[in-house]
């Protein structure tokens, strides 16, 4: 039932990777809702009002699914159909019937900690038991380095989100709705075979760009003002995410200088983007370069993030983050700076981490069109 | 600030109808996280990789956002640019801070039970303190009747989507993937006007539309086979929603059977929508067809359900809800079957319960095309 796209990440390969780092923790079982973890594990591509259950032990996996999905579960998920249930009124009294004695063996439960709804651990605490784990951390650890399948994987979808990015900047003209180009990208996006977006793509021009303001407006592109685009689209799972900062007019002395001051910093936080840095050193050179041109006060967000299943996932990239940048983590910069009366500037790239230092996965133009 | 849109939604009364209801459940101070809450009461259009948090008491409104919003948020949010807040590490400490001494006076705080994630309970518990009450029953009840406005509202973005799916029949063909008639799709919503989508649509056809399998894939279509197409876009926050059953080619006299029966359910249960009548009776009158029909174990959903800031919302209409229908409510009837060997067929219609009946709010032809 696996097509050789599927074969090649290796689900069950992550699951026993996962089991391993559950053993050494002392968790029995693992309940996952997160649609991201369940994609990474189960590779089942849910619909957008779906959600699924996945329970992760030793020996066992269970996939409680919607009704309505669950023979399309069967025929695309790696999992054997005999462990693919509906999701009943109660998931967890179910989940305790079909392990049965296996049940007496559990002690410490893994969850989603941060993210897990309060009624469904309302649920777990009421059927299974109530000494939890967070099980998050364990699969951040195994998500966040990108096997090398994985990586050929998101360097396509990279190469097709620049290969979008310059068809929308040539797009881009006087007069044309933020709305309009956005739904040209959308288009483009799908053309391309994106299953769908990282996250609902943004054109910000103008007036509307210092706030910032993170949507498509009715606004229309003037002469002299800076337009910034932020769009990604999904490819095959993997999010992809990319800005570019351009015109479709004249630009004032004020204006490039302020476009050039996010541009020199990111060039300079990607230099420092290799193994053994801590990912705050990489924010904190975005931070020093806006320094040189007065403008730390206008840089108001993170400097980046690593990027998979989840638009935003491990390693965080800001003043906090002791982490240290490892080969195969998948990372954005992105440093902006946002100021009224001049706009807002940002370039935004997707770089993986290799042994050496990085791979720049996408190739738009990046200077001021 | 606000334009005529925004005014003619009147969010403030809304926020005022909540707090009338907190006072008669002694709920003193309401937190709520959900975008669709927020959107409903603070009139914020979130991006969708943002979150906010709103604060609701008798007297006072604070609504906390990313840094990276804040100014956004004040340009757009009809709520005073005072009670705007950045969201800090820890958001109750600081809204304890903020309130001060009124907090003496809180002590039953409602919170969105069922979604509120265990970690943002767990901050709420440490900072402000641990009786809680459900108060999404309490948005419900406002959220499920539709004013006049937002009614007309709905009617727009209803016959926007009907407009886009004639269109979307009309451009299917033979050998044409699912994918591209709903990369079509999501061009036509995106230009008729719509925010984005109320869901990934999707199209499912022969082989695929039994399970159902509910993404589109790269199957072709072909001659001799039923295409389902679910969609709908987001009129100024509104979700819309439809479902056609159509064909490219030919179909066998099973297969137009099978139409039909998907037809005279959807017909008939609609009949049953006025005031008065149990959400449940319109989905057992559905049941009762499919029965006649032979077919009722292959309906493996529900009936129907209600729609406004969330896809997916009260009232549902399945074989549980005892809830009478009531003028305003706002509902979709879309019974449908799938089986082997011959596929899927469903139709679907966005209704509004009238005084004396219903309006049918999408009009696209239904019959088999």
């Amino acid at each position: 039932m696996m097509n050789e796209g599927m074969n090649s990440l290796d689900y069950e390969a992550r699951v026993d990777r996962l089991r391993e780092k559950m053993e050494k923790e002392g968790i029995g079982l693992a309940i996952l809702y997160e649609r991201s973890n369940v994609r990474y594990l189960a590779g089942w591509r849910q619909n957008t009002t779906s959600f699924s259950i996945l329970f992760i032990t030793q020996d066992g996996l269970v996939h409680m699914v919607p009704k309505l999905d669950k023979k399309a579960v069967e025929n695309e998920c790696w999992i054997d159909p005999s462990d693919i249930y509906e999701i009943p009124d109660n998931p967890m009294k179910k989940y305790k019937d079909i392990i049965g004695e296996e049940y007496n063996s559990i002690d410490n439960i893994g969850i989603e900690s941060e993210t897990i709804f309060n009624s469904r651990l309302k649920n777990i605490k009421e059927n299974i038991g109530c000494r939890f784990s967070d099980v998050q951390p364990l699969i951040d650890s195994l998500r966040i380095i990108k096997s090398p399948a994985e990586q050929e994987l998101i360097r396509g979808g990279a190469l097709a989100i620049s290969e979008v990015m310059t068809e929308i900047i040539d797009a881009a003209e006087i007069g044309m709705k933020e709305k309009d180009l956005t739904a040209k990208a959308k288009m483009l996006m799908d053309l391309k075979g994106g299953e769908t977006y990282s996250f609902e793509p943004f054109a910000m021009s103008g007036k509307n760009s210092w706030l910032p303001h993170r949507t498509s407006t009715d606004k229309k592109f003037k002469k002299s003002e800076l337009i910034l685009v932020d769009m990604g689209l999904i490819w095959q799972g993997y999010c992809t995410d990319i800005t570019r900062t351009f015109t479709v007019g004249e630009l004032s002395k004020k204006q490039i200088d302020f476009f050039d001051a996010a541009y020199e910093a990111q060039k300079e936080a990607k230099k420092k983007v290799r193994p053994g840095v801590k990912a705050k050193e990489v924010h904190e050179r975005a931070v020093e370069v806006f320094e040189e041109y007065g403008l730390s006060d206008y840089f108001p967000h993170l400097t980046g993030h690593g990027l998979g299943y989840d638009i935003h996932e491990a390693p965080i990239i800001d003043e906090k983050q002791e982490i240290e940048l490892k080969p195969g983590m998948v990372v954005t910069v992105e440093p902006g700076v946002y100021k009224e009366g001049i706009g807002g500037a940002r370039v935004e790239d997707m770089l993986l981490v290799t042994e050496r230092g990085h791979e720049e996965l996408t190739k738009t133009e990046r200077k001021l069109i």
